[in-house]
């Protein structure tokens, strides 16, 4: 009796969630052999390690995108990408990553086992591992292909100066590190199938190492937060709010590419409430603005950054945009679903 | 304008899993409202904290129950218990919980509510928190209601001896914790609306307060293992297999409640494939199994604990039932689908 999965032709089977001999078949043949490192090798249902000292750090993502595979990533790598940024905007150094799979009967092996060797690569790129994952399986017609939660855990060195969304002080600069609305006219256009001249990438991308890079020369930074689901607009008005401050941003200074502003023109969406997987917000004391800048740029992930606006006393918990003509409107939260499973 | 969610009469929508206003005004109302901590608090879109001193752990599991709400638990208490369990078997004293959620278009709010409350009660009785999640929505028919995956960390004291599924050594004795198959039969009957005399509960509990309570008295326990999806019959073909031992078990010994062997003999199921969520197997150096014995016993999670067999050099990987007759069998692991979506 051969216990070999046949990845080319096979599906995802009922009996692979079962948690019996065909769930240790998968596990073994398609997930440990992408993923393979000494803690999954501790085949415990638990993964131990040591962490360097300091204080610890936890995010956690569902990730549910659709389409799986679209232009500049994909759903594994994308699960390996938020989580670690996640982590990253703390000011932490990722450690590890657990996953959790959910997988609907009959979705094609080869296809997630495509899924598993993303993952593989892109936390390898990252120089973190999946120390401990979990797999079921959900009846045709109760799931949709694939959906993965990752959970990261990193660890802030002692002596960090502390980042969080609270910290922003009135006087501070707002930076950005590169074009916004990318990933989310990505994901648009491969949902709609439109012919587009020129294809849009996703930016999904891990930051921590642009943002240890960042730290080493400007270590007071105050905020850092990626502007993912909501978009810019959304993730400034969070920080307004939990910081209890106003913001002003230029809306001239914020980078679009073309490409991503025709899109949104011809669909009528906003690029400031587009989706970025790769990109930043930082927000730091003024006179650190030029020499952060700077060490953006100097960076492959922030190499388009700029400076976008301030941080003001007045109108706590308002983000105000000073348009193209000089005059100023309210930058909201993004409101209703233009764009569900974005990520 | 008001934010407020209709928690009685609304349900999931679209723009719930979004990332602006609506995600804002459902994490708020129902999900922070009840699991309410520093942690979350800090809304940053990870957690910081400090570990005690120790080696980490981690464990992840997703919990995909169907239905969502069973005799003796639900989805919510389920995933708490699941995963912390998974933190425990390795020794470790649990420290916190991160929950991902997989929410359908049109699920109930009124039921939400219900299983974060039960996610809070769980969390809370075993000591821990809930200290960064996630919540994502995809469309009606891509999804069941909820999933919940739950990822665990929990510290190892520093000093305590190694416990690992590979550390079975012949000669050890084992035990179990209780009565097989209750959460598996409880799920089936809740399933299949069975009008049975004698309801059967799910044995769903958090049984880290057991191990801490038996490490106490006997610190060089080699194994634990919760044997849930697949049942005890898998889980200890994992431990011969991953230890390299064989195991010989007395059938008789193993407890088993009357009216889950009836169940399982009206509908042809095997109680030592059925997943349990609130019990453990044990194994330990053959001069302690008494001591331990009497440990678990006196513990509440624990008293009717048994030892139901031992260790062998002989047979390594297999593991053999010794049936009430005095012949023997092979006790496989589990094979096909008998009871998908069981936790």
């Amino acid at each position: 009796m051969s216990h070999t999965l046949d990845i080319q032709n096979g599906v995802v089977e009922m009996s692979h969630g079962s948690g019996g001999r065909a769930s240790h078949t998968l596990i073994r043949e398609l997930f440990a052999s992408h993923l393979d490192n000494p803690y999954l090798r501790q085949n415990n249902d638990n993964a131990r390690f040591d962490a360097p000292p300091g204080s610890l750090v936890m995010s956690v993502d569902s990730h549910v995108v659709s389409p799986i595979f679209f232009p500049g990533g994909d759903l594994g790598a994308l699960a390996v990408h938020g989580t670690l940024n996640d982590v990253a905007m703390s000011g932490a150094v990722p450690l590890h990553l657990t996953a959790g799979f959910i997988l609907e009967e009959g979705y094609p092996l080869a296809d997630l086992e495509r899924i598993v060797m993303s993952m593989a690569r892109a936390a390898k790129d990252a120089g973190v591992e999946i120390i401990a994952g979990d797999t079921k399986v959900v009846e045709r017609g109760h799931g949709d292909g694939v959906f993965i939660t990752t959970t990261g855990i990193g660890v802030i060195p002692p002596g960090s100066a502390r980042i969080s969304g609270d910290a922003a002080q009135p006087g501070d600069a707002i930076l950005i590190s590169g074009s916004m609305g990318d990933h989310g006219a990505a994901i648009m256009l491969a949902r709609e199938s439109m012919d587009f001249d020129h294809a849009i990438q996703s930016d999904s991308a891990a930051l921590h190492d642009l943002i240890a890079h960042m730290l080493r020369i400007v270590p007071n930074i105050h905020c850092l937060r990626d502007p993912t689901r909501g978009g810019l607009a959304t993730t400034l008005n969070e920080l307004a709010e939990q910081s209890n401050v106003g913001m002003v941003i230029e809306e001239s200074a914020i980078p679009i590419q073309p490409q991503v502003a025709a899109v949104c023109e011809l669909l009528g969406l906003d690029p400031l409430t587009l989706a970025n997987e790769g990109k930043l917000i930082a927000i730091c004391p003024p006179d650190q603005a030029q020499t952060l800048l700077k060490a953006m740029r100097a960076h492959p992930l922030g190499e388009n950054a700029a400076i976008i606006g301030e941080v003001t006393e007045a109108d706590a918990g308002m983000v105000q945009l000073v348009t193209g003509f000089g005059g100023r409107r309210i930058l909201d939260w993004l409101a209703g679903t233009p764009l569900p499973r974005i990520c």
